[in-house]
């Protein structure tokens, strides 16, 4: 194993439209490159790139730090890493960016420890940095990123994620729009409470949902892609949301909802090609400049480049 | 197949803990039984038997009648059955009391006009009569009943109803105090609003009695099991309710909740001994005069008796 690693952690998708708070499923594109070292006897991080000067080195705030330090304090280790951030995904964009980096931080650490931990166990080290980046300890984007493939999160006291078979040729299509949602502007306008008729409507979906991707049902998939209670309020932050999503239904989207808390879009397909004609269909009808990314679902979580 | 007909039908568990108004499964037992006679050219009950005078003979408010007249409207014919509702189950119980009679009238009448729509197309049929018994149409009782097995409701507006595979031996212990909770009571009481925290604890366990369900994990089961939302409005109106639920745990239940509307109480274990046990525990612990149910799901939805 040597004392270097390179680690690609993927981009993720949370919320899934239906399931606020307790879907997410895993990107093969885009993602971040965490490079870590074995040395000194404390957690640095000593490069940042890719983020426009956004990201902080402190290592009690950088969340590669954060989560590699709660895995050490954990294992009652004190061995130090150095650590490199290569944000290769765009910031604050609904796509888990901090969850990448966590992620691939921790899970490159536990493999230069020679494997301490099997990897679903490193999801609450991981959780600790989504504490200090974004006040909350959510798991739909660090679960996923870590796991690979269709994550539920069942629930969070005591946390029981369970991984989701999927068993469709799913492809994904993000359209992130340039322009920037803070997730606790995000969270902010969330409604405090719901019309018992919406859960009626989200949990039958939620539900479905599941029992689609299980049974490889796309036909029931599509009619469970639905969120009856956050769209509404989340939509209107992102300029051309309607327009945009109804583009990508017309073009053969299966569905189209908001990625996390936004800005990016995602769409789902059943192939590469319907994915790319449903993403020029995205970025045509978005009034704001974007990057789009094509990409299937990941199903093995961050890996080890050589 | 004659002109005569006599038909089971089951009584069925709807809500299932975390599914409230979209999950709904079949018994074995008890369930009613449906006599049908081609004759005449209306519609028409005549015999009641079971229900200690309370049910009534009008064709226009009969749930047997109901069913089978909206069936014929639909059908554009103009024969004319008589029908003989056996209850063979406790009414105002939570089981589905109105369900059974009113599935097994329509799935009667469907056989012995030579099967013009096939079984799943006579839910709206059913639905309509519980719209004359309790007010709504509801589908979370005549789906399971007609379909057998474990039925989720998608969507409503559309209906889609989801047939779920059960992939774990499971048997159903219900107990039936005997006190009367009507349903328009028990919907008055829920809440109009929930909180979002509710929401996301409630998606979570729903889906992943889904997935459990499907992929036969006892485990999982048993921890989806819970209703964050509706138990604790409608458990205070049945007597003794956390003492009977506690102690159905304790004997070994994977789950326990309010049937339907109550006050009958469901618990879940996967063999017959086990919920025998339970049962034995449950009636223990139950302060009013109670009667006790144990039953495999029910698989195959009403049949007919030779």
């Amino acid at each position: 194993m040597g004392d270097t690693l390179r680690v690609f952690a993927p981009a993720t998708v949370a919320n899934v439209a239906c399931g606020f708070d307790i879907f997410g499923f895993a990107l093969e594109v885009p993602g971040d490159e965490i490079i870590l070292r074995q040395k000194g006897d404390s957690v640095r991080v000593t490069t940042v790139t890719g983020d426009e000067g956004k990201l902080t080195l402190d290592s009690e705030k950088n969340v590669a730090a954060v989560s590699v330090q709660h895995l050490l304090n954990y294992l009652g280790e004190d061995r130090g890493f150095e650590i490199e951030v290569h944000k290769k995904m765009p910031l604050s964009s609904g796509l888990g960016s901090s969850a990448a980096s966590s992620v691939g931080a921790v899970f490159g650490a536990n493999l230069l420890l020679n494997e301490p931990l099997e990897v679903k166990e490193l999801i609450p080290f991981a959780m600790e940095a989504e504490r200090v980046a974004c006040g909350s300890a959510h798991a739909d984007n660090v679960a996923p990123a870590l796991l690979g493939g269709f994550v539920l999160i069942r629930s969070y006291h005591p946390l029981e994620v369970v991984e989701v078979p999927v068993n469709l040729p799913l492809y994904c299509t993000i359209l992130h729009p340039h322009v920037e949602i803070l997730t606790k502007k995000a969270r902010d306008i969330l409604p405090k409470n719901v019309p018992l008729q919406d859960l009626v409507t989200q949990t039958g979906n939620a539900s479905a949902l599941i029992a689609a991707l299980i049974q490889g049902d796309a036909s029931l998939l599509e009619h469970a892609l639905h969120d009856a209670i956050i769209e509404k309020v989340r939509g209107p932050l992102i300029p051309g949301f309607d327009k945009i999503k109804q583009a990508a239904i017309e073009a053969g989207a299966l569905g189209c909802s908001i990625s996390g808390s936004g800005p990016s879009i995602f769409a789902l397909t059943l192939s590469e090609n319907k994915a790319k004609q449903v993403g020029e269909a995205m970025q045509l009808a978005c009034p704001e400049k974007s990057t789009l990314f094509v990409s299937k679902l990941n199903t093995e979580g961050p890996r080890v480049l050589t």
